[in-house]
């Protein structure tokens, strides 16, 4: 068994209303250095020996992000 | 500027039934080889030299996650 993470980022053209709450919210406590936040999904998977590079990607492609608007990162 | 990427995943005590919800769906789908999911947040951050692991920790703890039952790991 092992871990798998996949994290999945709204495209970078995409508008991220959530990360941009965020960032008001840093502003508004007075925390300063942070020019940019993006908000996504990140999911761990616990898959056995049998699951290759290949088939992570057709489970993140088509359960986990949307394409459409959506990029992922496979981590192992 | 450097990007940090921080992830916020439910504690393990924590019923997490959007992760049982995909791996229905997996199972559903014909796909083996995954025997958990659990789905949490994912965020990134464009900080500057100013913002040391102590204030990232801190905007963790405070406006990304719920310490009450979530955990977050931050990468630099």
């Amino acid at each position: 068994m092992a871990r798998v993470a996949v994290d999945v980022v709204l495209k970078a053209e995409i508008l991220d209303p959530q990360g941009q709450a965020i960032l008001g919210a840093l502003a508004r406590l007075g925390i300063s250095g942070v020019s940019d936040v993006r908000q996504g999904k990140h999911f761990q998977l616990e898959v056995d020996g049998s699951v290759d590079d290949e088939q992570l990607a057709k489970i993140a492609d088509t359960l986990l992000a949307n394409p459409v608007i959506e990029d992922f990162t496979i981590r192992r």
